[in-house]
Formats: structure tokens, C-alpha cells, sequence
């Protein structure tokens, strides 16, 4: 029996919020002094690290569930079946819902409860639960419906990512810019056909790393102390991810048995085009390779880092052809890995 | 190879707030409008209905994931096992940490890696993750450390309930009396020795009851109408759980091809007593049989409704002959049972 992606959906929401957009946006310090240059350096800096020009935020009206509906629904549709046949809905997330000018996260009945319930779904045999485990969840989610299916508890899975970043930013913080909307729904079943999911590796880091990612204060000294925002130590994390990343994809390749010169397409969390590059030229110096031209797909520039969604997303616009110059063919060999919040990495070997 | 608890902790916070305590509270219906009967005989009301005397509150300096620490702490002692060698730490809860007076959810990171970095773990290959699955958040994540150890990917796990209600609820609301605050812990283990799980049953009912717990405003209708705390439609949840609970106990217990006679105790998550009896009454009469005494051990009088951390905190207690009049012997037949918000219903068959 083999754990195989048999449909792929995602939302990506149609308002654009520009690089541009945020040249009225005063940054500060995380002390509250302002910056030495000017914003526009700032965004010119920002543009060429992150590869980042612009990215989505959800409507007013929608949070974090509804976008993952969306997707979800797509995935569905794109994997033919039932949804009253589904037996996991597993839903990755890190803020829960956050509704438009509002502070706190509502996860007061669980996403993918309310992702079943949009989905009218009336088989309480479907088990809906959300997962947290920082940008890797949706891999994650993906490896626990692995184990589901091979413990004999499952035979289809619903995987979502699905996040409104937007919600959770300080805009007094440049690294607001980085953060953005968007949802991937994959449905993941037990299959006698080829292909699947061949290893899978995961870390967590939490002795010098637990708050690399954290929930803090506004750089806007003058803001209510108590009301908390998505922070990163960014220099920390860039050398951790540098670090920690390509060992775990190696670690994954290594179990596989499979030869790295048959690696076709490694889909990466996108949370930063040069430290996403730089970690898979890392991975391949591992194996004393240069990083083959093509290798990692990216939308960074169109959708920023949408979390969760990041990988989810990608991949169904790669293996819709909706990617310039990328596509995946039947029994490509290739690999997802995401590092994120906890601090968690994870990666899996997969066989299109 | 069978799945056994091999160690268990729990955190009861030391502050007591008894019914007394609430004599001053206004409670409010839902339209803001004030009760007929005075505050005195609202609480004797409640006293009768949920048998809920008194109530655990975190220090103001604790939140859930600090109490999941102390009570894991012990867990792992009771196994007598070294930590590092843990594969999984699940932690479940529905808030994350809430801190004193301030209304935001921290879920960054996964209150799972913030224990791990208290437990000073350093393996990275000990993974830790968050589950939202309402009250039954506990027994699910059992459910799946038992999955993860089926399909070879874990053999040890800790598994944790922990909350801080206290932090979410709106006083002008009698409900608010029932919540209280705590945290439970297990470790599972692949295990050589006999007993264990073995049977487990999961169901997520979204269709109609997907909000019958939520979060919402404040019953004071003067309070910021952003500003949501934990809610529930009492009555629909009794209704919903009286006729799902003992449905799904028994399906669990029928699938393990015990007889009910065989069964020494259930320990049922503890929302509210007069529900708890209702719930294993109608489950025996599912078998033509009377409820016999002493089945159900309860410590809800003393400690309130802790949501994902009533049965561990309990399990452990009455297995460490805490609890008055109750025991558990080696080869007892023992049953978990759970409702909550979802509305997710859980149960586990499991040889002591």
C-alpha cells in the first residue's frame, strides 16, 4: 500500500497589498528609535533579501477557515471524491482565526471543525483536528496522515494549511512586509497505484531555539504592551535554518536510498528567497553537487510567506503547470522540507 | 507489542475559588438582561446541576503551558524514563497561553515546545506539537501517540492536557463558575508487558453542532463587543452528549468484544456531574443494565470543569489511590470517555 497526494487545491486571495503600499509605513527598532535610512531603502533592502514584491491579504470578511474551505473544496473537487468518505480533516494553522481589526485568535471550535462544517460534511466519523507546529504544519499534517493511514486508522485525509498573517502583523516592524494570506488543501489517500510518500524526517528545536519565533510587543513603544504580534529574531533563525535545514533534507534523501541526481523538484517554505536559496545550495554541497538550475519553484515574489500555505500552495500551481517554466511529470522523485516556528523542520521524499 | 500509560502526573494550581467566591458577580442572560433569582440561588442551582463546589486558578505568573510543564515533570518520574528519549510530546488544549488580565491567545510557539524547552530536552528528534480538538484533546492525542507507535514512527510519548479557563471567562456569564484551571499528563509506551489500548473510538460532529461551544462577547452588553470569551448553548450540548456519548462508549467497548460486566471504571471527562451520571447511566441501559456504583470516580466537586486535563488529572489520582473510595488494580478494564468542543466525542478501551 502506498500514501499517495491525489488532489491539490488553494486559495490565494485577490487583494494585493505592494511593496509600494508600504512606503508610508514608519519603521522602527525594536527599542522604538526609527531607522537611520529612509523606508524606501528599507523596502529596496527587504525586496532584494526576500525576494518579496508583493503579497495577499485576505478580505475583511474572511479569516484564516474560510480561506482553507476554499482550498479545500478545490482539493476535493481536483481528487474526485466523496467528502463524506474523508476520515481525517487536519488543519494547520498558528493564529487560529483572526477577524479583520480584531486582536485575538479564535480557535474556539477548532479550524478544521469549521472547515467540516462549511464543508457540509455529516460523517461524524470524520475526525477534524487542528495542528500547531509553526510554518512545517502542513508537512506535518501530511506525515500524521501517513501514520494514520498506515496504523490502519484512515484511508483519506484532508490536509490544510491555511493562514491570515496579515492579522497578526506590527507595522511598525519591517518584517511586517514578509507576511502574508493564502491557504493549500491536499488530500492524501492510501492507494494501490505507485508513487507516494517514501520517507520523512522531522526536528524540533526548542533548548536555545523554543522563541526564535515568539508573540511580542509592538517596535511602537507607545502601543499597548499587552497586545502582542508576530516577532522573529530573523539573524538567529537565517543561521539556524543554514544550519538545521539541509541535514534533515539529507537525513530524508539518505533513508530513501535514493540517488540525489534523481531529486527533480524540492518545494521549499518559502519564508525568504535568498535563505531558501542558500539552504539548498547547502544541501547539495552535502553531496558535494552544485544546485541544479530550476530545482526550487517559488511564487515568493507574487504571494510572500503565507506560513502554512507556502508549500501547499506551490505545489498545486507546479503540478498545474501554473508555474512558469516548472512542472512535475508522473514518478518524479521530490521533496518537500519547511523550517518554521518551535522551532520545527521537517522535509519528506515523495514519488509524483 | 501493545501501547501502555506507564506514567502520569497532574498539576492542580493551589488557588481555590469556591462558590462563595462568586456571591458578588452580577450574571447577566445573554441579552444583558439580570437573572429573576438572586446570585445565592444561582449558585445553589449550579452547585446541584454540575456538583462543582470549587475551583483550581493559576497563579497569576503560571499559564497552561507552565502547569503542562510541572504535571509532565512528574509524568516522566512516574515513568521513570529519561526524557531524551522521548519521540513525541502532544500537548492539547483550546487557548493556548492566555497571560493574566490581557485577552490574546500565545500559540507562538506550540505551547508543546515551550514544555519541551522547560523539560530542557535537546533531542531535535523528539517532535512536539499542539492539538485543538475541544475536551477531548487529551484522549485524542492518546489516540494518536498510539497511531504514531502502530506505525513504527514512536515508541515513547508524552501526551498533555492542560488550560487555563480562568483566562477566558466572561463573569458576567454563570457559566463561568464551572471553568477552572489545570493541567494532566501521560506517557505511552510500546510496551512488552500486557494491557494497554485496545480499542479507541473518535467521532467530530460540525454538521449542526459545530458551535455549540464558541467564543463570544460578553453577556455585559456595555463590555467591547470584540472582546470574545469561552460560550456555550448548555442545553443543546446536554442533549447532544446524551444521545452521542453512550453511542460512541459503546461502539468502542463492542469493537474490544469485552463484556460490560468486565468493565471496572470509566473515566469520564468532568463537564458536569448530573451529565456525567446521565451520559453512563444511558450507556449501561444500552445494555439492559443498571449504572453500578463507584464506576464513575469524579473530582469535579473540588476542581471544576479543567477541560483536556480532567481525566489525566484524575486517571493519575485515582491510580495513585488519591481519590476516596476509588482504585484501580493491574488487568482492571478501564474506559476513557470525552465530549467537547468540535463537538468531538472520543473513547478508549484500555486494560490497566
Amino acid at each position: 500500500m502506498n500514501v499517495r497526494i491525489t488532489g491539490t487545491g488553494s486559495f490565494i486571495p485577490s487583494e494585493i497589498e505592494t511593496n509600494e503600499d508600504f512606503h508610508q509605513h514608519q519603521f522602527l527598532n525594536e527599542d522604538g528609535s526609527p531607522f537611520k535610512q529612509n523606508t524606501d531603502i528599507i523596502i529596496k533592502k527587504f525586496k532584494s533579501i526576500t525576494g518579496i514584491r508583493e503579497r495577499r491579504y485576505a478580505k475583511q470578511h474572511h479569516n484564516a477557515s474560510d480561506l482553507a474551505f476554499f482550498a479545500a473544496e478545490k482539493a476535493i473537487a481536483d481528487a474526485n471524491i466523496n467528502p463524506e468518505e474523508l476520515d481525517y480533516i487536519i488543519f494547520a494553522h498558528n493564529f487560529g482565526d483572526v477577524k479583520h481589526n480584531t486582536i485575538q485568535s479564535d480557535i474556539l471550535p477548532s479550524l478544521a471543525s469549521r472547515v467540516k462544517h462549511s464543508l457540509r460534511i455529516k460523517n461524524p466519523k470524520c475526525v477534524a483536528y487542528d495542528i500547531l507546529f509553526g510554518c512545517p504544519g502542513w508537512a506535518e499534517g501530511v506525515i500524521q496522515a501517513n501514520a494514520f493511514i498506515k496504523a490502519g486508522i484512515a484511508k483519506k485525509c484532508l490536509v490544510i494549511g491555511g493562514e491570515t498573517l496579515s492579522r497578526v502583523v506590527d507595522k511598525y516592524d519591517r518584517d511586517s512586509m514578509i507576511y502574508s494570506d493564502g491557504a493549500g488543501a491536499t488530500i492524501i489517500e492510501a492507494s494501490n497505484d505507485e508513487g507516494g510518500i517514501i520517507t520523512h524526517e522531522t526536528a524540533t528545536f526548542t533548548y536555545d531555539e523554543a522563541y526564535y519565533l515568539y508573540f511580542g510587543k509592538s517596535n511602537n513603544q507607545e502601543l499597548c504592551k499587552d497586545t502582542r504580534y508576530i516577532k522573529m529574531f530573523g539573524r538567529k533563525i537565517y543561521e539556524f535554518a543554514l544550519t538545521n535545514v539541509p541535514l534533515a533534507m539529507k537525513a530524508c534523501l539518505d533513508k530513501s536510498n535514493i540517488d540525489i541526481k534523481d531529486l527533480k523538484k524540492i518545494f521549499i517554505h518559502q519564508a525568504n528567497e535568498k535563505m531558501d536559496e542558500a539552504i539548498v545550495e547547502r544541501f547539495y554541497k552535502l553531496y558535494n553537487q552544485e544546485m541544479p538550475e530550476g530545482i526550487m519553484p517559488m511564487n515568493i515574489h507574487k504571494f510572500g510567506n503565507s506560513s502554512v500555505a507556502t508549500i501547499p500552495t506551490l505545489f498545486d500551481m507546479v503540478s498545474k503547470g501554473e508555474v512558469e517554466n516548472q512542472n512535475i511529470q508522473k514518478g518524479d522523485i521530490i521533496m518537500f522540507a519547511s523550517v518554521g516556528a518551535g522551532m520545527n523542520i521537517n522535509a519528506i521524499v515523495y514519488k509524483y
